[in-house]
């Protein structure tokens, strides 16, 4: 008999709480036998929208939870105060074992202090980093570290190549996947303190397939499959790349509504645009995963629909499938990934 | 009589040179009466390209330099050993007086290091930062510091602050403009160390119109005048915001190309959207000043035409008609300009 992965969803986080969610759990459990979820929030709310499907019951759970934390409130008080939000209630379910991972489109704040504080990190990681995909003109590259951890130290680094690199192979199937360092250039003695100091301690380790440092001009092309920063610069990363396609396409539809026979054009065009945009949507791949912790913790896109939720489900079962933390636990623990920094 | 601004070119530097540097430098001086130009590179190449143009000869200068730095050169050891290379011998002309301003469309790293010891810095400034100008959707925003002193102190941030403030108002007519440090997000206690140590100090200058905090998502929809980061964060988006640019643009012609409605429709649409893509044309500011100095360093887009030469050399004659060195003078001597950090 196959192994049952057991998912617990935040019901209640997200633009789309808890209808799509609730949605999105039932389609994810309609396409796995193998998949239990627990849908964890308010027990009456969730249990009217499920009334709406038809589905394997031994396959969903309800756990109660009788608060929610909102994107308003401070992450770390948050967190402490709301014992029965339906984050802490569903980290909890993971850290007791009963779950294998866990998906919010909630707070993300919320989601990475528990991911660090209720779930708690696999043994020997120093730092558990968000690690989002981004879309590349060649398909998508892992940026790693984008979470709430700045000032990051060598040692730091070098495991967030390895976590990203065993993900990016085992769950999204790129095989021996490139690694490079954000820098300012790609001369051997360009960088700030911290990617001088990471720089050789990535050279040395030998389960990476490191290629040296890349430009940010770079990243949008797909140099590199796995992207290794610190999280102040991964969070300008992934922030800027959505501001700077936003305003782009802002003045690419200004342009095509500017005169009569642009605005004949666009309609001509859109279809086909349409398209190709899709692809260089950071949204399409919503769901970061959280590495390093001994369950994986998805975070899903605020505004995600049931098919974000299905498909980040999805990502937490092959997570368990692979067995993401017994391979992290190995990689993690080799000589080269705790320098003495 | 009119004070009368000299401005040294870089004949060889850039893609286009010495053709367009050349032509740009006449267009300049035949519509600025109060403009001289020492043109610095090779006297033969430099004389033969003169030799097609118009021009009032007491206007133009020609100083010979027998060398040029390439890009492939490392800035500090070429520095060091090219003493008769164009960027060195015109940023001598600036540091002894001979000369206001220096424009230059060649290697970026030589002119950064040039700039720090040939030139010299401003009394009291700590470091001289790159300060290019980025599109936004409500017009421009002034990056400080995009070059190449990583790992910078508060205190340097706060001068940066100032700087950008001053050449804003004074050079660009931006009347008391705003100005956010880079973020990973609103919230007070949001940052890293560096932003942290920073935000108290910015929030104490009486001379800078201060707002906060800036996520890179909102700086392509231009929430601040000047940008305040150190060089490592400032590299990643002047970088990034090329590389997504050209990556969504890719996208775009790849949709238009994709079917013959879609090809028609590109067609009917291109006019009108080349000229509200080139509103967020990064090139199109590709004068780059570098703050700090004694006189100005301006560092030209390296594919620079005459016409950017020639709006490098107007951004000369600005900074020295408005005594900008003078006013960063003034305002680095305040008292919170200059906190032990």
């Amino acid at each position: 008999m196959q192994k049952r992965v057991t998912v617990a969803v935040d019901a209640m986080g997200g633009d789309n709480a808890p209808v799509e969610i609730v949605k999105g759990a039932v389609e994810a459990v309609n396409e796995h036998d193998d998949l239990k979820v627990i849908l964890v929030g308010d027990e009456g709310t969730v249990l009217k929208e499920l009334a709406a499907y038809t589905f394997n019951k031994d396959q969903v759970e309800v756990v109660h939870a009788s608060e929610v934390i909102t994107n308003n409130e401070h992450p770390v008080a948050a967190v402490r105060s709301k014992k029965d939000s339906s984050i802490v209630v569903a980290q909890k379910l993971v850290r007791e074992g009963k779950a294998d991972g866990f998906v919010s489109a909630g707070s993300t704040g919320a989601v990475l202090v528990g991911g660090q504080f209720v779930v708690g990190r696999i043994k020997g990681v120093e730092r558990a980093p968000l690690a989002p995909l981004i879309p590349t003109t060649k398909g998508f590259s892992l940026v790693i570290d984008c979470g709430a951890n700045v000032d990051a130290r060598p040692s730091h680094l070098v495991q967030f190549a390895k976590m990203g690199s065993i993900y990016m192979e085992n769950i999204m199937g790129k095989k021996n996947p490139t690694v490079a360092i954000v820098n300012v250039g790609v001369e051997e003695e360009k960088g700030n303190q911290l990617v001088k100091e990471t720089m050789p301690l990535l050279k040395a380790c030998d389960d990476i397939n490191f290629i040296g440092s890349i430009e940010a001009r770079e990243i949008p092309n797909g140099w590199a499959d796995v992207i290794v920063c610190e999280a102040f610069t991964g969070n300008v990363i992934i922030k800027l790349y959505e501001g700077v396609a936003a305003a782009l396409l802002k003045k690419v539809k200004e342009g095509m509504m500017s005169s009569l026979r642009s605005k004949l054009g666009a309609l001509m065009v859109k279809p086909a645009l349409k398209k190709t945009l899709k692809e260089f949507d950071i949204s399409r791949y919503g769901g970061a995963p959280m590495l390093g912790l001994t369950g994986l913790v998805v975070k899903s896109h605020g505004n995600s629909d049931a098919t974000a939720i299905k498909n980040s489900i999805a990502q937490c079962i092959a997570f368990s499938k692979q067995d993401i933390p017994g391979k992290i636990k190995a990689h993690i623990g080799t000589k080269q990934s705790t320098p003495k920094a």
